[in-house]
C-alpha cells in the first residue's frame, strides 16, 4: 500500500496534524523499506506512524509522544487502519528513545526544545545508511538542525528543502489558491 | 509620502482588503507619477486608491466600487489619511468608467465577471504608455487576463508574476511562517 | 520499495525530467496499488513510470512517449532499476492509448496540446475509482484541465494543488534557498 | 517618482542585484520620507540606493560597499538616473559607517559576516522611529537577525516576511512560471 491517506481519514481530535503532501514527502525522504524499524518522535496523531507502518509491513514503528491525548489518537488510528506493527510509547524525548531497538529511519515531527539531545540519541542508534527526517516549522528549529548537521558532518550528510503547497479551492466558477503554511524538511543520512 | 501603510491603519469593516505587500507591488507596477489620473476598479476599502492618491498628489484617483459599504469605507479612509484628490464612484464596471476622464494608470482589484468589457474600456481610455495592473486571485481570472493580453498584443505588452508572502509570527522563542494566499499580478502597458 | 529515487540516479540525456518531490507527490496522488495497470502519458525519461512500476509489482505500466530519445531512455532506466513490468510505447497521444488495456491510474506528464482528447480517452478507459493525475507547468494547461474537470463533474471529482519546493544549497557556512519552478498537480477521481 | 525601475535599466556588470519586486518591498518597509538620510550597507550595484535617493529628494543616501567594482557601478547608475543626493563610500562595514551622519533608515543588502556589529552601529545611529531593513538570503543570516532583534527588544520592534516571486514567461502559446529564489525581509523599527 502506498502513502497518500487523505487528512480527513485520520481521527484527529484537537492535536495538530502534518498535512498530506508534507506527510508523503517526509516519509519518502526517510527511505523506509518493508523490514524497516522506524522511530516517529513527537508522533502527534500518529498520521506519519500509520503511513510508515503500512510501508514497513515486516518491520515495526515506534510512535513516541508525550501527550496522552496523542497516545489515544495513535491507538485509534492504528485500529482504524488495521495496523498492528506499531507501538505507541508515552514519553518525553529523548528519554523514551533509549529503550527502543536501533532504527533504520527516524522521523522527528516535534522535538519539544530537546532537538540536540534527540539528534544525539538518534545519531547513536540509527543504523549506517539510515535516515533521520525532520519537519521544521520554525526558523529557530531549522537553524538548530542545520547547525547540528554541519557540526556532525562525519556522522551525517544532509539535504534540506522548503515545501509550500497551495490548495486550489473551488468557489462557484472559480478555483482560488489557499496558502498553507510552508515547512522545511531536513533529511540526514548516517554515513 | 511613500506607499507602505500598514493593513491595520485602514478602516476595513467586513470588506476584504489587499494585503500590504501586494498593495505595494501592485501600485509600483502601475507606474504612478505625481500628476497621474488613476482608475481603481473594484476598489473595495479603498486601500489601493489611498496609496495611489498619496503618490499622485497633483493628479486624481477615481475609486469605482459597486458595494455601498465599500463606498462608505473609501470615504472614511480618505478622511483618515487627509486625501482630497480621490473621488468614490458607486457603480458597476465597466458602466461607471465611461464618464471618467482618460487615465494614466488603471488598477483592477475586482472585475465582477466583467473582465473583458472592463479591459476593453480601459484599452480605449488609457493613455499611450499608461499601465493597467490586475490582481488575480483565481486561475480563471488569470487565464482570461492572459488570453486578453495575448489577443491584444498590438495594444498591450504585458508581464505577470505570482507573489507569495509568508509572514513570520513570533510564538514564544520561535518565529513561524504563516502562509498567505498567493496572488497573480498582471501588468499591461499600452503601446 | 518506496518512491524516492534521487534525480541523479536516473539516466537523463537532454530530456526534461520531473523533479523528485513532484514525482513523489504525483505518484502518491495516483493511488497506485500492487496490482494496478498504469498509463504514463508523455513519459519523458520514464522516471515516473519506473517509480510506478516498482509500486505496481504485480501490475503493469505503459509509458507512452512520442520522442524516440525518450523511448530509449525509458528502456535504459527500466534496465538500470531492474523493472520488467513496464512497456514503452512510441506514439503520439491519444492515438497510442487506444490499444492499451483499461487502467487503474493514468499520469499525464505532457499532453502535446491534445489535452482534451487525451482526457476523453482516459475518461473512457479508466476504471471506476481510478485516478488521473496531471502535472501542469503552464497556466493555460492548468486552466484547460480545470475547465475539463468542471465540465465532466459526473465523471470526475477533482483536487488541485500548486507545489513549490525550494532546495537549500550549502555555500560555505550558509544554507541558501534556490527556487525551483512551481508546478500544479491536478488529480481527478473517476466516479 | 515612484520606485519600480526595471532590473534591465540598471548598469550591472557581474555584481549580483536585488530583483525588482524585492527592491520595491525592501524600500517600502524602510519608510523613506522626502527628507530622509538613508544608509545602504552592502549596496552592490546601487539599485536600492538609487530608488531610495529618488524618494528622499531633499535627503541623502550613503551607499557603503567594499567592492571597488560596486563603487564604480553605483557611480554609473547615479549618473544614468540623474541622482545627485547619493554618496558612494568604499569601505567595509561597520567601519565605514562610523563617520556617516545619523540616519532615518538603514538598508542592509549584505553584511559580510559582520551582522551583529553592523546592527549595533545602526542601533546607535538610527533616529527613534527609524527603520532598519535587511534582505536575508541564507537561513543563518535570517536566524542571526531574528536572534539580534529578540535580544534587543527594548531597542527594536520587528516584523519579518518571506517573499517568493514566480515570473510568468511566455513560451509560444503558454505562460510558464519560473521560480525566483525566495528571500526573507526583516524590518526593525527603533523604539
Amino acid at each position: 500500500m502506498f502513502p497518500g491517506i487523505e487528512d480527513e481519514q485520520f481521527i484527529r481530535g484537537d492535536v495538530p496534524m502534518t498535512k498530506q503532501e508534507i506527510r508523503i514527502l517526509t516519509i519518502a525522504k526517510a527511505h523506509i523499506r518493508p523490514d524497516s524499524v522506524v522511530w516517529d518522535v513527537g508522533a502527534g496523531t500518529g498520521s506519519i506512524s500509520i503511513e510508515a507502518a503500512l510501508l514497513a509491513k515486516e518491520g515495526h514503528v515506534y510512535a513516541v509522544e508525550r501527550n496522552p491525548e496523542g497516545i489515544r489518537l495513535i491507538g485509534a488510528n492504528a485500529a482504524k487502519f488495521g495496523v498492528k506493527n506499531l507501538t505507541a510509547v508515552e514519553s518525553e524525548a529523548p528519554q523514551g528513545l533509549s529503550e527502543l531497538p536501533p532504527c533504520d529511519a527516524a522521523i522527528i515531527g516535534g522535538s519539544g526544545r530537546q532537538l540536540d539531545p534527540i539528534l544525539d540519541m538518534i545519531a547513536s542508534r540509527l543504523k549506517p545508511g539510515g535516515r533521520v527526517v525532520l519537519n521544521c516549522i520554525t526558523i529557530q528549529t531549522l537553524a538548530s538542525c542545520l547547525t547540528y548537521m554541519r557540526a556532525h558532518k562525519k556522522t551525517f550528510s544532509y539535504e534540506a528543502v522548503q515545501v509550500q503547497v497551495n490548495r486550489l479551492q473551488a468557489v462557484g466558477p472559480y478555483d482560488m489558491a489557499k496558502g498553507i503554511n510552508p515547512i522545511y524538511i531536513v533529511a540526514g543520512e548516517k554515513i
